[in-house]
């Protein structure tokens, strides 16, 4: 509703936004995502390279490292720093003390609104996975995914140790920010590349999956090894089982339940009736999965992959394609605004540490993934090289062990810019590369319409 | 990403909620949503009566007048009172300290989805549209909007002074809430019988939405009356100009940049092009409309206007259907949630009292919406008792009313009762009773699918 507050000369309540500013600040926010998403997009398609680089360009274009239309409290930012609360400011009426209340709340909105993105590109990209694909090459991705972990942290850690002459903790921490990749970037390049449903793309988005639940477990280990300086055996079991029961679990009894599935979409009477079930189906397995701690994203993953056996699989890959392109850029200009390329200045003393360490900690971060492909031997049909390219961005995972190890105060500044330095790059150089390994004639410019629909 | 916080044993802060948690607790409400408008659709289309009811009923079963699973902070609501923070609480450990920031945030998250709900409902309408129609019509659909606008606002006023000797200030204060027509849920109403794109359709739509403009004037000059006690002309004659200007100058320039767009979306080469391009413009003209003071829904109505006009309409309203079905759903269901049938409740001395006042406004409410149809003097050929129909719903313009007068204090604890309940009355009644107006056995049951694709 308008925002009689003005007409009436009631002061409006400090402690909560005004409703009527929040949606004018969503808009605005929105509006700003969407053409930063599409700017960057089309610039980067034009110069054959992959379209969500140029999203997580227009991010940082927008984002708090240039012009800071969509900045997010997080990182100290105050909402006088916002050129999006000044533009309401200017234009809306908004007054300067009910900024604050409105920017966090339009902060929350959007950050929820691309956490929503991630999950909903993952069951896009589960839809269009195969599971009896997946199953197949599930060693082969079981290997590159190992590899890929094991390799970087060993290296890493060594590395920081004997080179760096860093205390063991830190290095560990360091370490394992080089294991997990970040699955929303590979994912979004291989689709437009039209690589997705390729053997390479199953092997990279299987052993991504598996990457994700190891990250997560390396991550509660040395989390709890940095805070009470010994494994808690116990947590740790109970993370693998759950792991393991939920991913194995969802899929055996979504099998069971996809007859009863499409019996009720078939039965029922009202619009949208196929995507409003397979969204409560795709939303409560992300529920399952945020609960017993492992990702939202890996739950959506499991309910496209289920949904994409039954019959039903087309007509809802097609009705899932606007709502994709409606939330997945809000996740990738979100990623992109909240870079934060000041950590790249070298006018800063951490940052000037941190830069060795950080060329360092990049040449294993691609060296320890590029390998993985290699290890799969006698397979020699396989481009190896791309696979291991596909695992390199590490993306929002490694600024999670940042964030942690930061706070439990095992990271020195140095370190932890270094390991930001680090995932910036291996995110931002993953889609180029991955254009380049891919060098299929056939893939030059993204099809407008359905890319993905290649098989 | 998942909460390491347990791990960590580090104490979260409480100023700001748990991003985890949040995400979670969206995913919850959104699952209830879903839910709720499913069964309720579905048990309303099988017994003949519009979906959209049964998604109202469905929102009241989950909202604050039963089970409490979908509830808001707003009428003084804690975090303990939610069903779903308990149920959060004993699934996923969140913290009773915790709760009540992950409440505020997962109900400011959900009432922008409602809102960009009814937003993306009024640009699908306005695509389904037909201008030139509209401009047909406009007359017609002037004499009913400024009609259904003066004689329950006169009948409203007069009865209350007269019948139950209340205040010129309150009487006039009830009587402006009895003026403007909710669009949302006729717009929504008439799509799923197929009506929208009669000529029945066309006038009410387009005297729905000039009696949204009227509605925003009276109240603008009711609450400077009830502030202030005279009317302030300039902000008065400010709205009615800004409000003409807008629609006709957003119809004007629309139409001019109508060959840009079209060029512009030819020429680009990414994925959900005009899709993204067609949200950037109707959320730009949603968010002028709510800077000059009128309602986002008009302005994403009259971006679907325009872009009705191109060529690119089919196209685009079949893109902007699975966004509706995800989208809109959250309104009506929110609507619902938010009813506090305890109004109703005889017990309440206020609510006695508001009873009969009730009775009255009810009666005006419809009789003077009903009587506009039969304003249309020598339109033999229309159905006269179906456009009077529907104008009968007030929805939450209603609850505007009501709100803001009881915060200037205008208005007894019985009258703003007595106006909560008309609203809720009309709301819930319209939707059969146009059912039973529009009896084409055509329209028995809403067709699966795309029911409004009926020109």
């Amino acid at each position: 509703m308008p925002h009689f507050q003005i007409l009436l000369n009631t002061s409006p309540a400090s402690e909560a936004a005004e409703p009527s500013m929040v949606l004018a600040a969503v808009l605005l926010s929105l509006v700003v995502i969407y053409f930063a998403s599409k700017a960057g997009g089309e610039a980067c398609a034009r110069i054959n390279l992959p379209p969500v680089l140029g999203e997580l360009v227009g991010g940082v274009l927008v984002g708090v490292s240039a012009f800071s239309l969509l900045v997010f409290p997080e990182g100290g930012i105050e909402a006088s720093q916002s050129l999006l609360m000044q533009f309401l400011q200017a234009t809306a009426g908004l007054s300067p003390e009910a900024a604050p209340a409105v920017f966090a709340t339009q902060s929350e909105v959007i950050s929820v609104l691309a956490e929503l993105g991630v999950i909903i590109l993952l069951f896009e990209i589960g839809l269009e996975s195969d599971l009896q694909e997946l199953i197949k090459v599930g060693p082969q991705a079981a290997i590159v995914a190992i590899v890929g972990v094991v390799v970087p942290f060993a290296a890493g850690t060594a590395g920081l140790v004997f080179f760096f002459g860093i205390g063991t903790i830190p290095a560990i921490f360091a370490g394992a920010a080089l294991t997990a990749t970040s699955i929303g970037i590979t994912a979004k390049v291989l689709a437009e590349l039209g690589q997705l449903t390729t053997k390479e793309g199953q092997i990279i988005i299987g052993a991504a999956v598996l990457d994700d639940v190891l990250g997560i477990i390396v991550l509660a280990v040395v989390a709890s090894l940095a805070k009470t300086g010994e494994v808690q055996i116990v947590n740790t079991i109970w993370l693998i089982v759950s792991a393991g029961t939920f991913l194995v679990g969802a899929i055996i009894v979504g099998r069971l339940l996809s007859p009863v599935f499409v019996n009720l979409v078939d039965g029922m009477k009202t619009r949208g009736q196929l995507l409003t079930v397979s969204i409560i189906f795709a939303f409560v397995l992300s529920y399952i999965a945020t609960v017993i701690q492992l990702e939202a994203i890996l739950g959506a993953f499991a309910a496209g992959l289920i949904l994409a056996e039954t019959s039903k699989r087309g007509e809802l890959e097609e009705q899932v394609l606007p709502i994709a392109d409606l939330f997945v850029p809000i996740f990738f200009v979100c990623v992109g605004a909240k870079t934060d390329l000041s950590v790249l200045n070298p006018a800063v003393p951490a940052n000037r540490e941190g830069l060795i360490i950080a060329a360092f900690l990049i040449v294993v971060a691609i060296a320890g993934k590029v390998v993985t492909g290699f290890t799969l031997i006698g397979k020699s049909d396989l481009n190896k090289l791309a696979i291991g390219v596909g695992m390199i961005p590490r993306g929002e995972v490694g600024l999670v062990f940042a964030g942690v190890g930061s706070a439990s105060g095992a990271l020195t500044e140095s370190t932890e810019a270094a390991i930001i330095m680090m995932v910036i790059l291996t995110t931002f150089v993953a889609p180029p590369f991955l254009r380049m390994v891919f060098k299929d004639p056939k893939t030059i410019a993204e099809p407008v319409q359905t890319p993905e629909k290649i098989q």
